[in-house]
């Protein structure tokens, strides 16, 4: 590389983000990049002109570790869609502009779909415009639900952090007895795609059961034979555990979180406050059955466990980061780095660039073949591709009893 | 030790009590123990003849360590309190009758203040009626409210759950942009003390500002006061996260909780069922404020958490156990095992026993001075107390990917 190089992070954070921009940074320095500025809350934050230059930020090999160990992302994140170029071409104009002003030779964007669009519309603009500036994309989200690549990056971490604490919450829930049965209905992310809630299945192994109940939103789900269900269960033992997406619904296609929207409060624009899909279940289980029931939401917590994180994840997260750099330098643009598994077992994956126009806005959800036909499990084919992914650890860097991350640039505490 | 003896597990499990049961048995064992048998489900199983010969689960050094990282009671534990001695004789009478056909010698109970109660009214059972078992407490409560003792064994890894945690939720807090800024609530049990919930305090560290406010059950709460503060945080920061314990009340004495929903569910000891703080201000937030919340609620995670466990916490857990057997042996009865910090700088503790009856049914909260005078912060006093009982790591034995964890007695899966 001769120039300099941009990068920056786009929609919901994960564990594993701010290892690819360590491995981004890293390549781009080893490759002979000037600068690695980084841009501040993404293509949205570019556009006012926010940006730093990233090694005012690592300056040491310990901030490389420290880097790949902090999660959420450390530039800041947007959830901003370019608009078409025939729609408005002076964003456009604005945006090659201070490209050049900043002489730019490669645009890295760590994202999921939605990114994936603004590096598909920012490739062709330059080839319309006879641009010289490249953009690569790479994958990041805890959905693990884009097209052609075998996962992405953020995955394997948030699925470690489910397993395990899945197991913890199932061990915990045979300590206490009640008279009609404990139901612990834990909700997980991912609205379309059951990537994260399959997961909950790793928790299965020698010590464990696992959950007694998997339910995706891939399949339509009835609430009455979900009673049923744990009313059968409740018969043989003292605790049901189920893990259930916030994207199920039933077979009138409405979110089940949203039938139990009975509550009068409203929020600031008149919207009625949505219970959860697990508080929602919770209720229901003990209204019609009695017994005792716990609503438990992973929320956040799934996707910002760095202490938890998959060694398999955070080390191909920065060997992604570094691909796309070399992408770029070797003249690719309008294109994503993609993980291909080259062997089952053992595990082996390489990376590799595919065609982004192949990816944006396209969804990967769950194969039916991988849920069991009753709808409430993940196969074994399921387990099996994702168990590799979770493997290794990557041990924090503890100082006084907390893990240590890198410092955040200060620009995302100001207002 | 020339007889047996049988060791239970009580109220909420810990991410520690395990720990103090291998104390417990591996002490016994080298004092000469015939026998240790363990209670499944406490007092409550051994009223129904319900226990287990613990060589049968525990035969290698192994085991110990497995047993030391696994969460959750691992003989399962109950909340059940005994009726006073003259309430009800039948069920003492019955209760040493089965001490007899086992042979016990000595009679040990992990658990929290109600656990207390047991120890206090069994011992003194056995003073009225001149029988040889002595009744020895052991101190387990992620809540640290025990009367006597600096602190107890089960709050430091939930400290360090709670502190690690904070820390992420922080950070992800930080990563996309909001119009009118992000509020994020983030619920931590403890029904009247705010040990668990000051621990948020534990993230604030050189990369990282910590949670902006945190809230006690100690002091009263008032909303509209809560409201204006973070209504003044949004004009100087893009996102405010603040920890609020589950069991802050308003100045009538209503939980906060029950300001947006009420249930009247009371368990056995007659304590009120506590859910949806967060989720109450959440909402109250969104609505006043117009800002973006997010309401988390650590819930089961924080005491099962062993995968992020205190290495301080679980070796003090397991020589509490070992301390409670040598008071056992040495003829106390009576009495509880407390932890007496010797020294502040360096940490030092070490275990002495107290007299039940000036610990059970007591309960020990955060002392107003330890609390900010504006009630919204701990003190640096209350960090420095924390600290020390956070440190260190007892890395999880991992097996393809997630941690194990000591087999659980089948019976506790059974109905």
């Amino acid at each position: 590389m001769k120039r300099n190089i941009i990068v920056g992070q786009s929609g919901g954070p994960t564990a594993a983000i701010n290892s690819s921009l360590a491995g981004v940074y890293r390549t781009a320095i080893d490759r002979g990049a000037k600068k690695v500025y980084g841009m501040l809350h993404g293509v949205q934050g570019l556009l006012n002109e926010h940006y730093l230059d990233l090694s005012d930020y690592i300056k040491t090999d310990l901030d490389v570790e420290l880097l790949k160990r902090t999660p959420a992302a450390f530039l800041g994140s947007c959830r901003f869609k370019l608009p078409g170029i025939h729609e408005d071409k002076a964003v456009y104009e604005k945006l090659f502009a201070i490209l050049d002003k900043l002489d730019i030779e490669a645009f890295i964007y760590i994202g999921g779909n939605d990114s994936m669009d603004t590096i598909k519309k920012l490739s062709d603009y330059a080839i319309l415009t006879g641009h010289s500036t490249r953009f690569i994309g790479c994958p990041k989200t805890i959905d693990n639900d884009l097209a052609l690549t075998d996962h992405t990056p953020g995955y394997g971490s948030a699925a470690k952090y489910i397993g395990t604490s899945m197991k913890e919450i199932i061990r915990d829930s045979f300590c206490l007895e009640y008279p009609q049965g404990l139901v612990t209905i834990v909700e997980v992310m991912g609205r379309n795609a059951g990537w994260l809630t399959g997961a909950a299945a790793l928790s299965k192994c020698e010590d464990c059961d696992g959950p007694d109940m998997i339910y995706l939103p891939e399949v339509v789900f009835d609430p009455e034979d979900f009673k049923k269900k744990v009313k059968q269960l409740l018969t043989k033992k003292p605790s049901v555990v189920v893990a259930v997406s916030e994207g199920i619904r039933t077979a009138d296609g409405r979110y089940v979180c949203e039938l139990g929207n009975t509550s009068d409060f409203v929020d600031a624009f008149g919207h009625k406050q949505l219970t959860g899909t697990a508080s929602y279940l919770a209720s229901f289980i003990s209204k019609e059955l009695g017994a005792k029931t716990r609503a438990i939401e992973f929320s956040t917590l799934q996707r910002a466990g760095s202490h938890i994180a998959s060694r398999v994840d955070i080390l191909e997260a920065y060997s992604v980061g570094g691909a796309a750099v070399k992408a770029a330098d070797e003249g690719d643009s309008g294109m994503m780095v993609t993980l291909q598994r080259t062997s089952e077992d053992p595990y082996q994956c390489q990376t590799a660039v595919k065609n982004v126009h192949k990816i944006a806005n396209d969804e990967k959800c769950v194969p039916r073949e991988w849920i069991t036909k009753d709808g409430t499990y993940v196969t074994d084919e399921f387990v099996a591709y994702v168990k590799p992914l979770i493997q290794g650890d990557v041990s924090p860097v503890m100082v006084d009893g907390i893990p240590r991350h890198l410092y955040t640039p200060k620009e995302l505490y100001k207002k």
